[in-house]
């Protein structure tokens, strides 16, 4: 009988001993701790092909199925010590299956090896962390949302170069941010799904002797099918670098619309003010009401595109099959991914809760002669030529600036004097109200086109949280019948 | 009537002139060169949808088609030239178009601005560049695809942290490169599936005030339909950002092939030598063949990754809706996916054509006591414990070190010095060929395995072809139909 | 004797032909003409060299230098055609060397490699390239002292967070970053320090036989010393990538810069106007005046860090010596040097130009409660405790927001109402001007610390500039010795 | 007097409270933590000044005194309990300060601020873990060096392109890592110098009223002067990005050692074998033995480029002066330097404990007719143009392929035929041993070179290692004074 004695699994081949210090460089227990209930799963499922395969016997199998399931019940009760002298997750799980069940644990790891193992566990964590980030992007898109649909006639000024360019609604600058953050929701279900195949049975490189049944042990873990070649399955790493850039774009979109918040919050443009539950002040300035909940949002967007690189640069020139290096996938992808939920979760309550100054944005209208284009829209209509407008309105821009002017503001004969093709009823397009009404094609800024706008975007909404919702049930029922006792 | 003179567009509002370097530091012909053709066809859908919505006369809708094609035509000789001192393409488009047909060229211009203009002409641009990136790929997959179906029984070392770990064929080795770059091709799918909608008409930020049909000009330019927000049209760009992680991932996984293949024609592998089209000397060493091939693209990884960086801090904290930091967003993206597209072809022409020395492969399979664990497993399929098996068979290697033997090498009584467990029949196990051959689990590293994988690798390129091909043929017919005289 | 042939200088040993695409493929032309003068300038003390050394025959020697002196004059008039079909520029230079002085051009190659001599080359371009950039930057240091010269006692709103926070001088702003650019300088110069020493004469990666003198082509190209160790020699680019980091650096010292005179350019800050000449207007909205070249130097940080980047990626992992993947070493690098100086540049530009509004600047101090610090000092100053001034500062915040007031706007009963230790001297704390101007410690805002803050930075510069001149002049009289003809 | 409550420091302003999701959130204390030693003795030097310019009482002064030595004596005996609801360290440490001594410890943060204070506190901790990566790099350097010394006359194939080029000594190779690693070390000190300015006193943003004598505290605290501008000082984090450069500098560099010593351990090259200590097993294949040391060090490259893009992408556009994105800047740099300091030292015991081939690595010479260039250069003493020697040889080479011979086994008849001007003094030329000993240029492989080469290295390490004590000394008498009870 084999003692339970805490050395490392594969010491046999070994003269010497282990320096401590390599034990401690190479323990990945401070990321794969994580990992741990996905292990055991993952065990489970094994363990009960193994069984059905009759490649183990069944009262082994019984005994390893029911110890693993109480250490899952450990786990869940917070009970589940690991031990850092052993060097990983794993070794952490069987050890202590073979203190409660005895050797019959030594048969667990027949038919497949740490390198399966390993990234079976990790697809199982990336499903379930992006399907939370998924969540939390969409609870995000739903305060803006409902902003939006507050604020279909709330008027601003719409900005090109950060200069006024035309009127728009404050509804579509937050839609803006909804079809983005859409799009970022919607490029992690295709991660999922390009990584919807199970790793387990591919054993160290080459697949295994054993009769196993992978389409089993896949279909019980809620894995569409097996992965098609064993020395991919244990040495690619692209599904945690896709799930890495999924993050980024996400957090980059999450940084425009901080800028904007903290922008709008300035004294300069006074948009809007953000609750005090989501802001802070200044140990020395007493009057001080610091936006940085976007600012440490918008700064953790560098921790998102830096895990990215910090995978590619990992991944970059590597010889198949498995190399150590990929231990280093964890840590990059697991910050990445909490930084996203945590961003959302936190960006969605600070929208939801800011104070709109409406007035201060349309007295922002007022400058910057943003309805230049509408006049000049107005005189190709009366057949002036586009580009023999846009000439004339840059006249009278140039015009009322010299004079201290609106274009508003100019008589008749001023404008006369612009050009004899203006009447009186260029009174009637420039006032900010009409030039927002009066883009009414689709896409555009009038607040028909944002009910229509958040009609389509709150429908896409519905369809991906019932997709998510099918993949959490189906996950579910998967746990539920690996924690069958037998 | 407006004489054509060379001034920017924009020169109305301005007092003073502009410097000449600015011209030269804001220009981005250098890089939008590329979009010509595409700006054209996208102003002949315009015109066209123009026409139709009685936005402009009839009578010069007909004169800007005519000489649009006339333009595109031009192109296609080689005779359109670009004249430096004009800011972009798009101007230097109008301006010809101008000089071509007179005033009514100005009328081009309603209802649409520079930036959806470009933002439309870089989708068009982004769609050709990515069907002919996954043309590239599928023939580098094909290439390894024919080399894994001839190299089926091809045995050799199966390597785990640059170790020989168990004997595999060349084939599943092949395999494992068929797969990754599979998926880096479908990626790029997704990224085409994800910007199939058409900015066109959002205008400069906020939709126009002319009753466009935005429905039409997407369809006439081979997209799904139209941008749903505006302001979101102008300023994202997240679909360059997605591009280039895909072309990111494809050269990260064509370096780990490249690795191997640097690698496997060193004088220590031996494994391959690659044809002389393919590799170079040296200007001092006359006995050098150099991979220079899988070197230059190994190095190219790097400007993958780095053209992605460079798009993902050019985009951060960005506040809506288009700033001219978005130009920089062309560069990065056409060097990446040229990169990508050169490189697939290159090395797929390597692939084909290089000499795969077999025996070099089987001899080294006897080092490194490559089939260890198949000993291992023989002893847990004589009852004794993985765990147990495992220990055994180190301290069987231990024991060859020391004596300089192979495992196939020692005697039965050697064995039995080591398990009772062991008879005569390990001798069947030991041989690389059996040991390749019994691992037969779903995509693991038998012949049979590797013929099933062939095909279901083809069937999914056949797929990918065929979707491929209808994208292109639906662009085709776009073309054709917008470029018919009237 | 040998034929001037145009085949690869390689291809003795080969059977085969290089395909042609290998060599499109492979070539180096498009990047590394622009280092032909270096490399002609380092054939010339490399052959110098051999004649002194008696390793070739004096009247070779005599031929080849008169060769490259003229070739190098060809160049300098333009008239130095390259030949695409030849790969890299050495080959071509040593092609036109031969075609000019027949088959003793043969010898010029003696006792070195294309390894050393492109390592030569690229530190003698980096040189330069470092030393134009440190001119550039200085160039834009110098504008933005001028103005903070002139702006010593102008007064605007200090920011953190993007909130007023206290009143500053433009001076102060301003000479931020002129700090900062002045560090990115130095850096530089540390860069080119590090990188001080000749490869020439490592050549492949060995040394050579022949009895060369590094020291003095070392010496003749103006490099400190030769370097110490051939396979570091020619295997090594820390020097290509420390260079692009400190252009990073400068970029991202730029970005902020840039994002600063884009707000202030905004209707909402209104703090300054820049030129029209460095300004560009909007192909639909006539009244834009848009700030394209801050933010063209914004977006292009990108490319300055997505090249550090891929010069990172591409020398990780590399084993020794030199890998065909170092080529790829040049276009990062000059991509990024041509930005830096190209940026500083334009940027200097727009600082020397732009109009200061003082009035906006001044009026927005208004907003914000900038002045809360210097009530929360007063109270310090009259005995309460620092944390105890701060809450009482806080509360009259809340008072002066509730009933729309500014703290100078107070009177004394109210302050009185707020804290007993309030006096009439408080008005004399309040106004702006005041708090500026007593903010005198070291470092600080007030006009003082500007006048002692320019004269250190001019100071720094002019000590930087005479540095750069020496290096100037030393290589000028390198250059002035080698081309004298014999 | 002053209660000692739980609340934010900066409450005073705000109606509503703080959610406490905010507060975890905005949170730093996972960070910060790290500058608690820092920050206490940042306040020493900043309240003896206080005391000495008559700012504060000296009774009050000298409690705080007393008060911040007894908590930095807590710190060293781990027993100062970090309480998580105080936001970050600096809270933390003011409020058991007013725990231990009563309301005086309100006047500590009189004439500063968090954003000088943080920046000071940072610049002490890169100070310190700067040097500590100096020495584990030196470490590092040393048992390369001590490798190297023993090795000068091992004779090994060096390599380009990854293919048999020249026969070198292994000390050349291991002397090429030594100077890169060298510079990598000097690099760091440039960013250790260009930060050696102290930033307390610069306050919020614009330096304080108070009468503070910032040239003390600067002193005090080790650092050669204050910084020169407030506003500079508070939001510039070049330097925590410059010593992010260096750390993947040193990655990258420590990669490439990496590199080969992954390969020399492979089957293939057998080279080296690494000790038992620093290797590890497989878990499910008895016979392996792992390089995972080298793996994980070159895997970690990823993480510390990856930290430094984080870095920059965090700096990018960042308007001045403090933003709370700059609380991103610790984890990054920590984790950075923390992984060089760890790699670097393992593998020194890696380094230090290998055993080295030497018969196979002399074995390995005899392929790939690694003295061709010896056979050109023989020919070109004999009067024959390098060109066509070099044509020459690739002759022999492909003459011996055919005949599966080595050139020094050709035939002196042979060797006529392939040109007559070549003697029987060839065989004295062709010797590996001999190859490597006329390689004697500056620099080259010879074994005089490497003892030279070992001499210059080692005397550049003592010189930085004297400046490493001198730093530490002054740093170390800086924290005896300041400990000083008054």
């Amino acid at each position: 009988m084999i003692k339970v004695t805490k050395q490392a699994l594969w010491s046999g081949r070994f003269d010497g001993e282990a320096d401590s210090s390599t034990l401690r460089f190479t323990s990945s227990l401070d990321v794969d701790s994580v990992l741990a209930f996905y292990d055991a799963m993952g065990s489970l499922a094994h363990v009960r092909m193994l069984k059905e395969q009759k490649i183990i016997p069944p009262e082994d199998a019984d005994r390893i199925i029911n110890g693993l399931i109480s250490i899952v019940w450990m786990m869940e009760r917070g009970e589940f010590d690991i031990d850092d002298s052993l060097e990983d997750i794993h070794t952490n799980i069987e050890f202590r299956l073979t203190e409660l069940i005895g050797p019959a644990g030594g048969k667990l790891h027949t038919g497949r090896s740490r390198n399966d193992q390993v990234a079976t566990d990790l697809r199982m964590y990336l499903r379930d962390v992006i399907l939370e980030a998924m969540i939390d992007i969409d609870a995000l898109i739903l305060s803006l949302l409902k902003a939006a649909d507050e604020h279909k006639e709330t008027i601003m000024p719409g900005f090109t170069h950060m200069q006024h360019a035309q009127p728009v609604t404050l509804a579509q600058h937050l839609l803006a941010h909804v079809f983005r953050l859409s799009r970022d929701a919607d490029r992690f279900f295709d991660a999922l799904d390009r990584m919807d195949s199970c790793p387990l049975g591919s054993a160290a490189l080459a697949g295994t002797v054993y009769p196993i049944d992978r389409d089993m042990t896949a279909k019980m873990l809620g894995f569409r099918s097996p992965t098609q070649n064993s020395m991919d399955a244990v040495s690619s790493r692209d599904n945690v670098s896709e799930t890495a850039f999924c993050a980024s774009m996400t957090a980059i979109d999450m940084s425009s619309l901080c800028e904007e918040l903290i922008l709008w919050s300035s004294q300069e443009f006074g948009f809007i003010e953000m609750d005090d539950a989501y802001t802070t002040g200044s140990s020395i300035m007493p009057q001080k009401k610091n936006p940085d909940i976007p600012e440490l949002i918008r700064g953790r967007t560098g921790n998102a595109v830096g895990s990215l690189v910090s995978l590619m640069v990992m991944m970059k020139g590597l010889p198949l099959s498995y190399n150590r290096d990929l231990q280093e996938d964890k840590g990059a992808v697991m910050d990445s991914m909490n930084t996203i939920s945590d961003c959302a979760d936190m960006l969605s309550k600070v929208i939801s809760t800011m104070k709109v100054n409406k007035d201060a944005m349309l007295a922002a209208t007022e400058k910057g002669f943003i309805n230049a284009t509408d006049l000049a829209d107005y005189l190709v209509a009366k057949g002036v030529p586009f580009r023999e407008a846009h000439g004339i309105v840059g006249e009278a821009v140039r015009y009322c600036i010299k004079n201290k002017r609106r274009l508003e503001d100019l008589t008749l004969k001023e404008f006369k004097g612009l050009s004899a093709s203006i009447g009186n009823d260029v009174y009637d397009r420039l006032p900010v109200k009409a030039c927002v009404e009066r883009r009414g094609s689709y896409g555009g800024t009038s607040p028909a086109s944002a009910t229509a706008q958040v009609r389509e975007a709150a429908a896409a909404i519905m369809e991906r949280e019932e997709r998510i919702k099918q993949e959490a049930r189906l996950i579910e029922s998967c746990w539920d019948d690996l924690l069958k006792e037998v």
